[in-house]
This record gives structure tokens, sequence and C-alpha cells, in this order.
């Protein structure tokens, strides 16, 4: 009988050194000075009050979430430098429809053998979407789970905490009827409903991540599907700043799994609903696609995907067109979707 | 052709809102004061100051982990109501070693398909864990992943924030040579070292879960295997209380993977390294009989296993026997196990 190490149980440590040694570039690219360096140490440390901003009554506002089956598309297209923005996204874009500044994320990488060159690559669109949104890659944790996880595959989860003064929550009491919806445009599918996906275009329709789509501009299924998710942080947090949180800005939702009127109807009052005009703005051609190939009807898909506003803002009326405006000056397509009735 | 649904690929939203319809009881348990609450919302929101205490300078410590493959030992003994309490305990018991009072955790669990009753035993353990060490419990995310999990399988990830002053915070500097270790009594094998645990038992002892073992007192298996991470917090917090961050109490090591020297090396400013003394603590029979079945020698034990140490404490040497009675006094076994050369 062989003598049983971690290495024959599937675990080698100086393999997983190799990994852990790849990610303190990744992680110190995100840093401000409010994080306190404490190498080795079992924790990140993020000091609240830092040169720019001092906090009298500060909220956490804190949010997880995962990438769902999009990873199976990086797998199969094996690029993985993506799906780290997306992972990324769905936190901080969560935490910005409490009207918090995002500050620290930390990520959750399980995978079934180690391999040092995917986590460097997964990890780094982790990092490039923390740079971008200004929160601080403070700590991780990566698992090396044999015999759960298909060879190749891995899972992410992410985690966000933001941080927002008591009064600068945003928690839908300023929402007035009469209110104007403004929707931001996504930049796809985002993260939702990849099952979903996955079943419509290449179990139904056939296809293959390499595959490429002459109607979608040729792009391959591959690249079109991994588009990653929109960061709506610093255009949202230029919003707050010159429109005021609870002020101009009365409300804002991430639209994820459950689609335009469910997330909407997360942060409205118990008395108000939303009142969407159809068609007041285009849907993306990818939607068209997945709904043609999967034959799904016009509700399932409306329940299941963002079709095309990835954010949806409830503005004092007077400030939607300037709103409007500002988000186009930024470069972001957006709508009048409707108001609040 | 059928029409696809989000249900046809494997993702029933109906189940789903069952699930989710679990959780808020076993949420709202662990909330204290602090917790505001927005139903519907995007985050978890934390008001950092309360009635027990304002922080003038507060950093936060910030720890994420998992439970690892010993979640198949959960799975092989159906048995979930325990391994959310590893995965709290992973978590909050590395915030303590900076001297944080851990105050939030999300957990992201992530499943094959929906399964509410397996959901809420998961978080059963989780919500038990959070309000012993008094966490609250205010986010998560459950994923159905079909296709990425085996059938019944799920993976856990969770999320910790503590928060301490920043004059409180235990970052080895005040780790003098001369300095006394304790070791704290690990209830077994804690989360690490699963991968190994399994080759040795499943694998080449032949045993099967649900097997007994006699010369361990008579426990099956999986009861053995699946004891819970001892959570730490409450008498870290008491001791911290009693003796000082910085003070009394200089140092405060959690023993995962990497064993009682690397992790203990975590915390040592460099010119300082552990005297531990062989032989000064009881190794719990759990690990020798892991060690004989198979038959991994004692170098690759010591590297992998906490062998009975879940915590140690360095602290200033005239206060250690006093450490050690309020320990005792509290329950826990402890050991004077070395000093710092």
């Amino acid at each position: 009988m062989a003598k049983a190490t971690y290495k024959t149980a599937g675990v080698d440590l100086d393999i997983y050194a190799d990994s852990m040694a790849r990610l303190p570039k990744l992680m110190t690219k995100t840093f401000s000075p409010q994080v306190m360096r404490l190498d080795g140490g079992f924790a990140g440390l993020f000091a609240l009050n830092g040169p720019a901003r001092q906090y009298s009554d500060p909220v956490l506002v804190s949010c997880t979430d995962g990438v769902g089956t999009k990873l199976k598309i990086a797998v199969a297209a094996n690029r993985h430098d993506t799906v780290g923005i997306d992972l990324v996204a769905m936190c901080v874009n969560d935490a910005i429809c409490c009207g918090a500044r995002p500050v620290i994320f930390l990520d959750y990488v399980a995978m079934s053998k180690d391999d040092p060159v995917l986590l460097e690559q997964i990890v780094t669109g982790i990092s490039s979407a923390c740079q971008e949104t200004g929160c601080a890659l403070i700590g991780g944790e990566t698992a090396i789970l044999p015999d759960m996880y298909q060879s190749g595959e891995y899972d992410l989860a992410g985690f966000c905490v933001g941080v927002a003064e008591r009064s600068e929550i945003i928690d839908g009491k300023a929402i007035r009827k009469g209110d104007s919806l403004l929707g931001v445009a996504s930049s796809g599918c985002h993260s939702n409903g990849f099952s979903l996906v996955r079943q419509a275009v290449f179990e139904l329709g056939g296809y293959k991540v390499s595959d490429p789509v002459p109607e979608l501009g040729g792009k391959t299924v591959g690249e079109l599907l991994l588009t990653p998710t929109r960061l709506y942080v610093r255009p949202v947090l230029d919003l707050l700043a010159k429109y005021g949180a609870n002020d101009g800005i009365r409300g804002i939702a991430h639209i994820t799994g459950g689609g335009l009127v469910e997330n909407l109807s997360r942060i409205l009052p118990q008395d108000c609903v939303p009142a969407i005009e159809k068609g007041s703005w285009p849907v993306p051609p990818v939607f068209d696609w997945i709904a043609r190939l999967g034959e799904i009807d016009e509700a399932e898909m409306a329940r299941v995907f963002n079709c095309g506003l990835g954010l949806v803002l409830v503005l004092r009326p007077d400030v939607a067109a300037d709103v409007a405006a500002s988000l186009a000056a930024m470069g972001l397509d957006c709508y009048p979707i409707g108001k609040i009735a």
C-alpha cells in the first residue's frame, strides 16, 4: 500500500504555492491608501476613513454573487480573463443600488486541480474590474477540490462591501408617483440566464463556441456570449455626486435574474408600480437570436434576461433629461422607459 | 422542437421561490439592531455604529473561505446541518486573528438543482454559527448550476467582515522573543485536509461513512469526520477584553491548511521563530487513526492538519497562566506548547 500524501490525494502544495505567488501583483494594483498591508495575515484590512473621506455614521453594504453557467462557456472557449469582470460587476452593481461606494472585494475560486495559469487569468479579470470600480481586492480563497469539479472547470463567488453615510442610503422611500424611469443599456446577457442561453444556442441551435454568427456581425458564439457584464459604478457614483442620493436619484435597480419588472419592483414602495412603455428601448439582436434558437416566448425572455437594460434609474422628473445627457456624455446609451404609477 | 424555458434548462424559478422563502427566518435570528432592514433590496445593510459601540477609526477585516471536500462527506452521510458551522468557523476564526469582532456574514451556495430542503439544512448550520459568534447573516447567493455539480452535491463559500478600532488591530508587531505560546484544542480535523482524509479513510482504509469505528468510541465515520469546526470567537473576544489586544494577547493564529508551524509563522515578525515543544499537547486519536489508515508520515500530517490545536495564542509571559485558566473556565482545553525564540 502506497503512503498517502496530500499530493496523491490531488492537492499539490508546491503548485499551490506557485498559484499564490501570482496573485499579490494583481491584488496590489487595486490597493488604495486605505488598505493596510499585513502580508501573510489571516484577513484583508481596510481602514474605512481615508484621506478622501471620513464617515460619521457609516453603513456597510454587502453583496455576494457568482457568474453562473456563463463559466461553462468560458471553459468551452478556453477564455478565462473576462469572467472575473462579470464576477465583480454582479456584486458592485448591486452595491451601488443602495447608493454605496464599493470599497472591498474578495473572491472565492474553486477548481478541480490547481492550475496557476488558469487562476492568474481569472484573477486578472477580477483585478481589472476592481481597478475600474475603485474596489480593493484584499483577499480571496482558492479551493482545490478534487472530485467536485470536472477537469478544467471551476466556480467563482464574489463578495463586495460598499460604504455609504447613513443619510446617503437609497432605500426607495424617496420614490414618488410620477418619477421618471431611465434605462441604461446592458452589454448583452451580463451574467444571468446562461443555463437557458446554453440550451437555446448549443443544444437546440446546434452551435459550437467557435462558430461565427454572421447575422450578429461575425463574432464567434464564444466572443458574443462572453461579453463582460457592464460596470455601472463610476457613472452611478458621478450621478449621485451631481444629482444627489434620494434627491435627483431616487432609486437604482440592477437588472439581473428575474428581469426588468421583478428587479425594479424590489426597490419600489408598496404603493408604487412601474409603468413601462413597451418598445421604448432597442432590444439588442443577441436576445432575438437566443429567443429564436430556443423558441423562447416573450414572457420567459422578460423574466430571465435583462433584454438590453442592465440598470434602471428612478429619477425626480425634472432632472431626468439632464441625467440622460450626463450618461450619454459618459458613453452610455440610455432610454426613458416610463414612469412610476 | 420544444420551446426552451428556464425550467427545461434546469432552473425552476418556482422551486427557487420556495427555497428563498425558507431563508428569511434563519437570517433574522442572527440580526442585531445594527442590521438595517431593506426587504427585497440588492444588498445587506449594517450600520457600523450601534448602541454598544461607536468606532472612531474603524478598520474592516474581511475573510473568505470554503469547507473543501468535507462537503463530500456530508453528501455521502446525507447530513447537511453541520457544514454551515464549518463555513462560518473557517471565516470568523480568521477574522479574530486580527483582533476584529466579526459582524457580517454572507454565504454562497452552489448546487446542481434547486433543493429547498437541502438548502434550509445548510443555512440552518450557517445561521446557528452566526448566532453563536454574533455575526449578522445579511445576505447570500444561491446559485443553481445545472451540469456543473453532480446531482446532490454542492459547494459553499463564506464571507465575513469584522471590525476593530485601528489601535486594536493585532498585526504581530507586539510579539517579543520569550512570549508564551498557548495552544487551544481543536474539535478534530476542522475543515482542512479532507482530500487526504478521504483518501486515507475511504480509498485506502476501505471504510464507508456509515461504518462505526469502535477504537474511537463507536461513532460512525460520518459522525467522526463531520464534527464541526470549533468557533473561537466568543472566548477570544473575552480574552481580548480582559487582557488587551497587543498587550496581554500579542498574537493569534488560526491553525488551518499548512498546519501549526506554517500558520504560526504567518503572524510572527521576521526575526522571531516559534520554539514548539514536541509532545506538549495530546494529539487526538482521530489523527492517529487517519495517519495509520493512510500510512501518512508525521511531517505530512503536521503540514496538512491542525493535529489537535485549532488556535494558538501568543501571550505576554506573565499573563499566560491566567489566560489558560480563563480558557479552561470557558470549557476549552489548552496547552502551553512553547515560546517565541
